[in-house]
């Protein structure tokens, strides 16, 4: 790119920035979470729709290559957020209850969702992604509505906070295989599959104690030497030499990202880390979830599948009801309570994007698929504080 | 470019941020400004050094588009900041000794320069560079040196820092006429550059007033928003914004960023402006110091001509010193007071190296006469500490 192109390209990347912001903004005053106004950001800017407009010979918006590297960027430190709010410590601490709770509800979404798309003659790839595409829980909602009505004290909100914890692990797992069966690029055997489910955990495993044992101590080490942003830099050092060192070995940089982030979670610069990765994910990460959203034609959402749509929305929220509300009612003997956890592990957030999105750009995942996971996405996101409130209130009734 | 290529861009994006933060922190241990040791970084692992090793077929550091691409985005963002310092009221009370210095102060430097370059038989574009070169002061050692001896609040000092006001501004003028007559790409009669300089400073100065009529309003309204990073979104989306539009009325894109900073400046959320891109500089206007270092060849400062570097440091030292001094003497009715300002002045700094990359670019620098204003740069750079602390250390002894 020339210098006249940098600028015209960075000057698109700030409309998309104030736009996302703004979109993110409005609609978290109806206490509708943040990203879905990003992602709208995207689908209205986005080649479909008033980014497509050409003028003077040319589209509105460009989707041009320096926000394509922005939102890959984005990407990877999504993953690396995620990672940094739980460190290896806090994931062995999590607790049986949790720990159950957690693995339950990735494995029955997964398997429900795999099972019923083969069943309706889907090929075992688009199965797959739809499969992992429902494990991974999105709790922010969850939490913030539990602050809310300070009933973040309760057992059943401690329960889905750590099994929150599992589920973002356990449905990193799940990512990680399917990213490695897809780009295998061939039919898979059953035998092979397994192989490949072994190899991807245990690399990844090998990638985390490695990083957990050396991150933190490389970290420490240059917080010592007191320079100005050092420790900065050393942080986003580590979060994409981690995913290309995980790529190298064969698998998602993504979970690389993740697993960097968990290393450094156990420093003791984490806060400064998170401070700055809080201020620098301002520009990257929404520029991810709008060109998520950029991928989205609006006019899906009229003539698509809505019979698809519901199939996905349906596994969404009782996959997650059973998986994780009759294991949490068995720990908690109390059925409200476990109902509960259930309502508060539906939504499907950052994780869910990530992998609609490796699916579309691998050319798996049809326009309608996509449209209908983006439009999941979105309900799941506000149905658990109408549930839980609904269900607190009817208590207090009693 | 690919995923995979991407990671590797940013990775050796990351590997050059983290040896210019570590560079930059020790040499200012040693009361040496930072630039100069992200410069070094960038000479060291430049491809003419450590960074051209070839290791697997590949340099061991690509100066990859994804590098150019935050270099360009880190010089706007230099002009910027050097705008967010002043605003247009400021420069309008900076008062009449400080107007004078600040001008006599540009024009001794800029005609010496050029003088003396075409005597020595350079041709035209070559001898405006070096004069724009030997135009623009950086006062920041100098201020961080007044300080520590608390000496802010003298007279000398004041007109320093007023001056210094109007030596940015005018340096900025002088660059963009020099751009604009190097952009044309012919050669300038006499008749012609008059107008290039009135048509350019007019252009300029609509530009200024414009922008310091609409984007303070626009910033203040986001701020009634309250949506989080909104302000500093379209803060810059105003600065690349109005890059833009610089360079589709034929200015050069920085000193549109330049006159968006100054207009920024007389907007009520300043304070956060100034918060945010300190932060996003943090990654940005390093890799500009970077990129311009690894111009260099180190060899050059070996075999280049020693010369050339004496004759521009020495046209550097003594137009300051009789531009400004002299001047300044006059209306301080003190000769030491009045040397102090000059001496003050000497630092060449950030818009020096604007204007020498500008020129290394176009391919009318050579190699040798960038290493020498390289190495300029440096030299002043450290004189105005050793020189105003034994002036003021004479004075005492009195």
């Amino acid at each position: 790119m020339e210098a006249g192109a940098i600028y015209r390209a960075v000057v698109d990347l700030c409309l998309l920035l104030f736009a996302a912001r703004l979109l993110g903004e409005a609609v978290s005053r109806f206490k509708v979470p943040e990203v879905l106004g990003i992602l709208l950001a995207g689908i209205i800017l986005g080649p479909f729709a008033f980014g497509g407009i050409v003028v003077a010979g040319k589209p509105l918006i460009e989707f041009n290559e320096l926000i394509r590297i922005f939102a890959e960027m984005g990407a990877v430190m999504v993953l690396f957020v995620a990672g940094l709010e739980m460190s290896f410590a806090e994931f062995r601490a999590a607790g049986l209850p949790s720990l159950v709770v957690g693995s339950i509800g990735v494995i029955i979404p997964f398997f429900m969702g795999y099972g019923l798309f083969t069943l309706l003659g889907y090929g075992p790839e688009v199965s797959l992604l739809v499969g992992g595409f429902l494990t991974a829980t999105s709790i922010a909602i969850t939490v913030l509505t539990l602050g809310e009505m300070n009933k973040l004290k309760t057992s059943e909100a401690r329960i889905i906070i750590n099994a929150a914890v599992i589920d973002d692990v356990l449905a990193l797992a799940v990512f990680t295989v399917i990213v490695s069966i897809i780009t295998g690029g061939h039919a898979v055997e059953p035998l092979e599959a397994l192989w490949i489910v072994i190899n991807a955990l245990v690399l990844w495993f090998i990638l985390l104690v490695i990083g957990t044992f050396i991150i933190p101590r490389l970290i420490d080490r240059t917080v010592m030497w007191k320079a100005k942003g050092i420790v900065e830099s050393m942080a986003v050092l580590v979060c994409f030499g981690t995913a290309v060192l995980s790529a190298s070995i064969g698998l998602s940089p993504l979970v690389g990202a993740f697993a960097a982030g968990m290393a450094v979670a156990g420093s003791k610069a984490i806060q400064r880390v998170r401070e700055f990765i809080d201020k620098l994910g301002l520009i990257f990460i929404p520029m991810f979830f709008v060109v998520m959203g950029s991928a989205v034609d609006p006019r899906a959402f009229l003539t698509g599948d809505f019979a698809l749509f519901i199939t996905i929305i349906g596994v969404a929220i009782i996959s997650k009801l059973v998986g994780c509300g009759l294991p949490a009612t068995y720990f908690l003997k109390d059925r409200q309570r476990g109902i509960r956890v259930g309502l508060g592990m539906i939504s499907r957030g950052e994780m869910g994007l990530v992998i609609a999105g490796v699916g579309l750009t691998a050319g798996i995942l049809t326009e309608e698929i996509y449209a209908a996971m983006i439009a999941v996405i979105a309900v799941t996101a506000i149905l658990p504080p109408i549930f839980l409130r609904r269900s607190y209130s009817k208590a207090n009734e009693k």
